[in-house]
């Protein structure tokens, strides 16, 4: 058995921001750390055949309306971002770099990055579609702004991402968040119960 | 406030199911009743831009596993069917049809009728779509067989469906099973812990 959760979001996915909030504290609770993988919703769609969740007539607003309400269950600050949806490429592609670092450092910043991130989308209400936030975020918890706006220009960065995301279709992610745990694949914010009851009983 | 828990759910929905065996109970707990509505996901989903879940690549075969995982989690008796999914048409008309009887034995056979329903199709692999099934169905728990098969081709019944699937797509109903409490919606199976939390915190 892995003694990771796997958490695959899109930085766009407000059920992936929710989880975000949550998934460690429930990994710790069971010995367990938490794997960050960012991935484009965008690209997977095209294999599933969805589309943004808020695009689809009835059930797009009762997303809209559950955003808030499922934040409001745990007192998590939530303010539905405009816009949305977003492109996610470059803050998934920040990620991908702080991964590839030789710099133990850097790569200890990967979950403040993502935690820093998400909260500006879904908080501050900054457009993190828009790479020069990315980057004013990423100095903001101590990264070279310089070196990572290099590195998300960088081909292997661009093939990294690219690769993850084709590796997350291969292991059947569809949506965000999925969180992966004992080879399980567990969608939506709203199975982190579940995912607490499949840890403490160890499955069933 | 309503003292009722409204649950929509469309016969051929494995999610519908496995939410009918636990909402009695719960909505007990709170001392509310269960109002059901069969609804037709078809004609739903023409409006709301959806498939059927399991026709989806990687979204559908999660689905299938999930289906079973779910069930067992509360030791719900589940045989994935087949054929699947199904048209619904005949089992949600003998709904209407029992809800329109003038006697109060016919009207309080509706939720034992849709338990039996249920069942035949998820634990005992019986064909629900074809409408012989049906009327059998409803024999074996005390309904006029004969009575019903005429009904089932009475234009009122078949309004009387067409009906209801419109109001709960005009309440914003685009999935199965949908529940509302206190006004507010919540789809899938999975919200059953957090509409608990809901009635025991009188919301949030």
């Amino acid at each position: 058995m892995s003694n990771t959760i796997d958490f695959y979001f899109d930085f766009s996915s407000p059920y992936g921001y929710l989880a975000s909030t949550r998934i460690e504290a429930i990994a710790e609770r069971y010995d367990r750390s938490v794997t960050w993988h960012p991935i484009l919703l965008g690209a997977i769609f095209k294999v599933s055949g969805q589309a943004p969740l808020t695009t689809y007539p009835l059930k797009g607003d009762y997303a809209i309306h559950d955003f808030s309400r499922a934040a409001r269950e745990y007192n998590t600050p939530y303010n539905h971002p405009d816009p949305f949806p977003i492109s996610t490429v470059a803050a998934a592609r920040a990620c991908c770099w702080i991964k590839a670092s030789n710099e133990t450092a850097v790569v200890a910043t990967l979950a403040p990055f993502i935690h820093a991130t998400l909260k500006a989308y879904y908080v501050d209400g900054r457009n993190i579609g828009d790479a020069e936030e990315v980057l004013s975020i990423a100095e903001s918890i101590g990264l070279d702004k310089h070196a990572l706006a290099q590195g998300l220009a960088d081909q292997t960065i661009k093939d990294a991402l690219k690769n993850a995301v084709n590796q997350a279709i291969e292991r059947g992610i569809f949506g965000s968040p999925t969180m992966v745990v004992d080879s399980e694949l567990f969608w939506g914010s709203d199975r982190l119960e579940q995912i607490e009851r499949w840890l403490s009983r160890g499955g069933w």
